[in-house]
């Protein structure tokens, strides 16, 4: 088993990488004299919950199961699991396990920020992006009809227990997704596991497991790192938003129909590097070698057909990385080698928008 | 003037005190480049905001104002403050300055703490409730349908001003309610603070204003000790709950309609003095003082009229002071030495509660 510790004070926590955690009863053995309530969704509870269940072995245990999909992280559905807490009579002492993807793990840790002024809570995620990106770090919330991520707050989780063995009920199509963000912390940070991935894209692809303990692991490593550094993203946390800018637009832009998360962020990335190799900063040969692998991991990276230049422009405004109306953009010195600047010129961002390729209609 | 600080490491945050604060530019100089919502009620608004808003020179600067109310403490009224600042395109760099009362505060600083996981608010207190108390120490929160307060999180504000000229329109029962938790401060932890206030009550009474800073300043320096040693509630500050576990039983067994919450801790801290009288801890000449202050500041200190003792003792059950099912309560040794406890007879609690005095229906 890989274990990983995010150090935050008396906010620390533990990261637990295995293949069958979800089964292991030592796992959560600290619930045992504790009110326990497992928030999963319908897709997910199917699979995994009945597993879970039996290795939690607590005071009271209670589960319930959300609609799945992005459209139901609301603060309706927060409030039904509020709801659900004072209907059985938690107490501060009590303990939410939020079992699923980002979205359940998102409104799960929101709902434990904001119940009763803070509980803890465990994320068990499901998905490859949760399990390496957003169950670690404790960026939670829901969206609000004018905006994504609009309500939230930053929460620590008390634990993180990351079960391989999930992925194999994943699509496809989800695993690329969640392989854009691992793309990412090489991008970012780390040249040689960018190499690594290079050379183990299509194990990863095959879902051999030790290839993604190792992936998994070291993703999660990088950003426990990062946010350590800066819980609260006034600083270099920022870099974990390469290609999430451009990537959030994109979503915006297609009303989240069109990509999935993942996806939008691959598409931003490639977005981010073009506009590094326009301002001198990194050359052909290294884009090239960028998108090959973001291709290889079965990731998209043209615009989508029909999204104009100025409406990625009018939507970036909007972001809520802008800090007191100045854009911020993160771009690339080399493989591993990611910054935040506010340098760029406007002229080369508009005619490299305009100039991408977009996918045929 | 006086000025105090909250020590609590990069959250540190001053409290200025003084009359007419409310029209003081240099209060305001930080908000000079930053879009600054400002949320009062209609009360309020009515007596306080167009002066506010002239010495508060902004970016750009709204204001709105909510119900007045405790009955609009729910989160649809913070989605209401959260749709405004969608509605001005407000970034995480902005301000929500919050004048009012407990109500105004609570909600603007929960806004504050879940909008793009947290911007900067001001508390601009305009209740000697919420200048002694709610102002101070970072709780915010909403009320659900099952129980106060059970939706919040503890997030510090960025500044407290207090200007005690807003206490010239405070109604006199108002601020007796305020006196309540400014008894507690001496009753918890500051003998010569108690015996202070015996002989200043009729001034603070009069509204004298040098005796109303001074106790405004003492309750304050008091809480911020506290917080600033457990800011989380996790030990010391349950101490500022003296009084309370009683109190939010009977506000909720008289369905909020007959007491004031600062009137409701009074008779709560009569019951807690009883209580602490009866298991041997201080003598009946200690309890006469303690409730000859609490009238003298026109406070109540028997039981509304047909609340039973097993009323109080099941809504005690679902107070989120308990931990883990162990009830605790804040004893007295003496006037000036409050301590936590779960080492009480509940026999003894029965008994006191079923023959401690009503008021005639």
């Amino acid at each position: 088993m890989k274990e990983l510790r995010l150090n935050l004070g008396r906010r620390s926590y533990k990261i637990n990488i295995k293949a069958g955690l979800l089964g292991d009863k030592t796992m959560f053995s600290e619930l045992e004299d504790r009110d326990v309530l497992i928030v999963s969704n319908e897709t997910v509870a199917k699979l995994y919950l009945e597993q879970l269940s039996r290795a939690i072995n607590a005071k009271r245990r209670f589960s319930m199961e959300l609609p799945d999909g992005e459209s139901f992280k609301t603060l309706d559905t927060v409030t039904k699991i509020y709801d659900a807490l004072l209907a059985h009579q938690f107490s501060r002492d009590s303990v939410l396990v939020a079992l699923g993807g980002g979205v359940v793990g998102d409104i799960t840790g929101f709902a434990a920020a904001t119940f009763q002024r803070g509980i803890q809570f465990f994320q068990i995620p499901t998905t490859l992006l949760a399990q390496v990106d957003s169950s670690v770090g404790g960026k939670t919330g829901v969206n609000h009809p004018l905006g994504k991520n609009m309500i939230g707050s930053f929460y620590q989780p008390q634990r993180v227990i990351i079960d391989i063995t999930t992925l194999n009920s994943l699509p496809n199509r989800q695993l690329s997704a969640g392989l854009a963000e691992v793309i990412k912390y090489g991008l970012i940070c780390d040249a040689p596991f960018f190499k690594w991935l290079e050379e183990n894209i299509e194990s990863l692809l095959k879902r051999d497991p030790i290839s993604l303990e190792y992936a998994i692991h070291r993703s999660c490593e990088i950003k426990a790192d990062i946010v350590r550094r800066d819980e609260h993203e006034t600083d270099v946390r920022a870099l974990l938003n390469f290609g999430h800018t451009f990537g959030h637009a994109i979503e915006t832009a297609t009303n989240y129909e069109i990509c999935l998360h993942g996806e939008a962020v691959a598409i931003g990335m490639c977005l981010a590097v073009e506009l590094s190799k326009r301002h001198g900063l990194i050359d052909s040969a290294t884009q090239k070698r960028i998108k090959r692998l973001i291709q290889h991991a079965n990731l998209p990276t043209k615009l989508p057909a029909g999204v104009s230049a100025q409406t990625i422009i009018d939507l970036m405004k909007v972001d809520k990385k802008i800090v007191a109306g100045a854009s911020r953009l993160i771009l690339l010195r080399n493989i591993g080698e990611a910054f935040i600047t506010k340098d760029f010129k406007q002229e080369i961002l508009v005619a490299m928008l305009q100039e991408y390729p977009r996918c045929s209609s």
